[in-house]
């Protein structure tokens, strides 16, 4: 609380800087500030002040600033767009590749192309070719400024080299060694460099078992390998193994984020990274799911009007459907969320669609089992109606088990498929067990209806 | 797929080297490989091959494997209790000290005492203070082996210390400057001491602005600063700011899946953690949770009961039953993901308790009156009855508004009262909006009664 207060403080001082034109103590003080309070300070500031900022600071200090930034902020267009052109531009080849890519993603093409023809021609290459990787690739996440050395020189040069790019490289605590073609031969780690003797050869001291990553990889699976190995960057190399960029930790803790809201979003239906809409716009969003799966419902509407002779013979069976769709539904939820995850971790596919398929719904007979003789105990005292209760607990153990079954084998279909599984969401495996447990539920009814008619 | 199979060559090669007694071999490819990698073939081996391992390696080279493969691994204290006592005692002192206190702390106290006795006083005496902080804070997940220096020297100096020290520091990336009394004065990255003169004085160029932590931090919040300042570590300190340890990355993005996993868990009423079960035990952890809802089932079921004779009267009323509650339920997960969501990015919970409710509540409105009429044309047009289609649409707008308050209000009391907002999980907004939705449905009904009569 302490620390935020002083803060604040020090916010109100940088803008009565800025409105009095005090160019030299605004800079040092900002300047002295971490980029993310940079960017907590320069995101409360009004536009006429913001265009006082870019004045006094250089697209260099408002680029690094942006890299800190960038990541989900809805206003960066904005921000971008109230920059002279020219200003805007050096700032965009001064920030990480990985985060100007980002940035120039969100606009459309004729803007793009302004930015780059303005910039210098490597620059402006470079952003072009990131461009085009495929979202939700390493490509899209690499960033350019990584620091390689060749073999064939001693630590003491590899450090004076590192020391010149030490200001503009991304990480510098890994330093990857590269042949005449740019090919990917070895790696060192600062640490290494450091605890080496500084006549060593780089050859001699680099370990040439690099683990890396292609261009085209699934973003989920690099966050796998920095969670296996612990490391604080990964070079990323075409098919023919030339390094062409780094991923470092900090866009592999926004990956982890984004797969694991994801995945949340997709058991609940709903996107929820979208948070700050108002009421309009977010039915807009949750309108489509709700609507497809009320038409889902409609057939087990359908099915249970198909049976309206039944209830009107024994109304008594109403009393039990939410009761057993609704328990089934818990169950098959349960299922789903497991079999998602068990996707999730990914180890050795092939055997665990049937284990997991196969488990499930073994854990569904017995949970089914043991729901299904507590309600019938409880029918049969409540109702003095042990046939009802016995049906009513059939059809339970049943409905579960058939709710398990669904839960688990549709994502695993799904991902067999190539979909991703987390689109058959909580409320769609609910809604179709729904369907199951009624059909389920008046046949064995059907079966003992003499027992109750009338009830 | 390449490399997985010549890794797989070279753990052949490994376990013959084992078999055969060829110590030399065995060290020279093991040691060269990643820790990761020592620990796959560690863990693909028998417990007489294993045996032989501890004889080839020291327990300091055991313990940099243990120190990647202890996260999650339910084997850990089996290998432990197959070492001779004091090799065992070594290799946990050799740990770094947040893995090692992880280790420890699955084994029972009169264990843990043991291998403290044959621990050198220094260690043992730290891993006993860290054995006290309370799970899921800082001082849980943090480690002592940092590298700390005084401001009053030069950075060539300084340079020379991060040298001796950086074979065993857990990061040499960050190098904190204490006073005389180990209070935390400043920060300098590796990058930066690097970057600077030789002939510099620490104290001129270390930042005194140090972002830290304190020991009792929850480790959630500490992730969130990790996340918005991008380190690679946070020093830790007690409230008279004294420097006890650091948090690094890695062990920030383990708490990062683990909360992504127990939100995950939380809405689906399961915990998705432990996959590696058979069926018997894996029910024995679902019922619970499907019991106590069925429980709240048959508060539903108990509330149809009394509207039986309406049923009776009107059997087309146990047609839509389902429709309604299943639709609802839908819309209160949803808006219960939301407000999870919300309460875990926690920025200004003051405010967004009121808006976050009475925004889902105003979204529930617009998606229960358009999913209200969808559903009163059907009915009308199905049935030919628009009075009975009046009734439905009219009870599924209800029921949706009063699901999604429903679903975002129990989980920011939750969270306000001090509980974990996950508790409020998916299938029990659902069973609980079960027993709204046929409350409002019933009560529409009731008044609309003589319109359906014997329809």
């Amino acid at each position: 609380m302490d620390e935020t207060q002083e803060l604040e403080t020090v916010f109100e001082q940088l803008k009565k800087d800025l409105d009095e034109g005090n160019l030299q103590e605004f800079r040092e003080t900002f300047l002295d500030m971490h980029t993310y309070e940079q960017g907590q300070f320069y995101q409360s500031l009004t536009e006429a002040q913001r265009l006082i900022v870019y004045s006094y600071l250089s697209p260099k200090e408002v680029g690094d600033m942006f890299d800190v930034i960038e990541e989900d902020n809805e206003y960066m267009k904005d921000y971008l767009s109230e920059m002279r052109l020219s200003y805007a531009a050096e700032m965009l080849s001064e920030m990480f590749t990985d985060n100007a890519v980002d940035l120039l993603s969100t606009l459309d093409k004729r803007e793009v192309a302004k930015y780059l023809s303005l910039m210098n021609a490597e620059d402006a290459a470079e952003l072009r070719v990131m461009l085009h990787y495929e979202d939700d690739t390493a490509g899209s996440i690499m960033a350019t400024e990584y620091v390689s050395i060749v073999a064939n020189q001693t630590v003491r040069s590899a450090m004076y080299v590192l020391k010149q790019e030490a200001k503009t490289a991304e990480t510098i605590y890994y330093i990857y060694v590269v042949d005449q073609e740019n090919h990917l031969v070895g790696v060192i780690s600062l640490r290494d460099l450091i605890i080496n003797d500084d006549d060593m050869m780089i050859a001699d001291v680099m370990s040439e078992r690099v683990i890396s990553v292609h261009v085209g990889d699934d973003q989920e699976d690099i966050a796998q390998t920095f969670r296996d190995y612990d490391f604080l960057a990964l070079p990323v190399t075409d098919y023919e193994d030339h390094l062409l960029g780094i991923v470092t930790v900090d866009d592999i803790i926004d990956v982890i984020d984004e797969e694991a809201a994801s995945d949340y979003s997709g058991l609940a239906g709903v996107n929820v990274e979208e948070i700050s809409e108002n009421p309009i716009k977010a039915a807009g969003k949750r309108l489509p799911w709700l609507i497809t799966l009320l038409f889902l419902g409609m057939a087990t509407a359908s099915l249970i009007s198909h049976y309206e002779v039944l209830v009107s013979e024994a109304s008594i069976l109403a009393v039990f459907i939410s009761l057993i769709t609704g328990t089934a539904g818990n169950a098959g939820t349960q299922s789903l969320a497991v079999a998602v995850r068990r996707l999730a971790m990914n180890d050795d596919k092939e055997n665990s669609f049937f284990a997991t398929v196969i488990g499930e719904v073994l854990t569904g007979i017995v949970t089914g089992a043991i729901t299904g003789l507590t309600i019938f105990a409880i029918v049969a005292v409540w109702k003095g109606n042990p046939i009802l209760g016995f049906v009513i607990g059939m059809a339970m153990m049943c409905a579960i088990t058939v709710a398990n079954l669904a839960g688990s084998l549709i994502p695993m279909l799904m991902d067999k498929l190539g979909f991703d599984p987390a689109v058959a969401s909580g409320p769609f495996i609910t809604t179709l067990s729904d369907l199951t447990s009624v059909l389920i539920y008046f046949n064995i009814a059907s079966l003992f209806m003499s027992y109750f008619i009338g009830s």
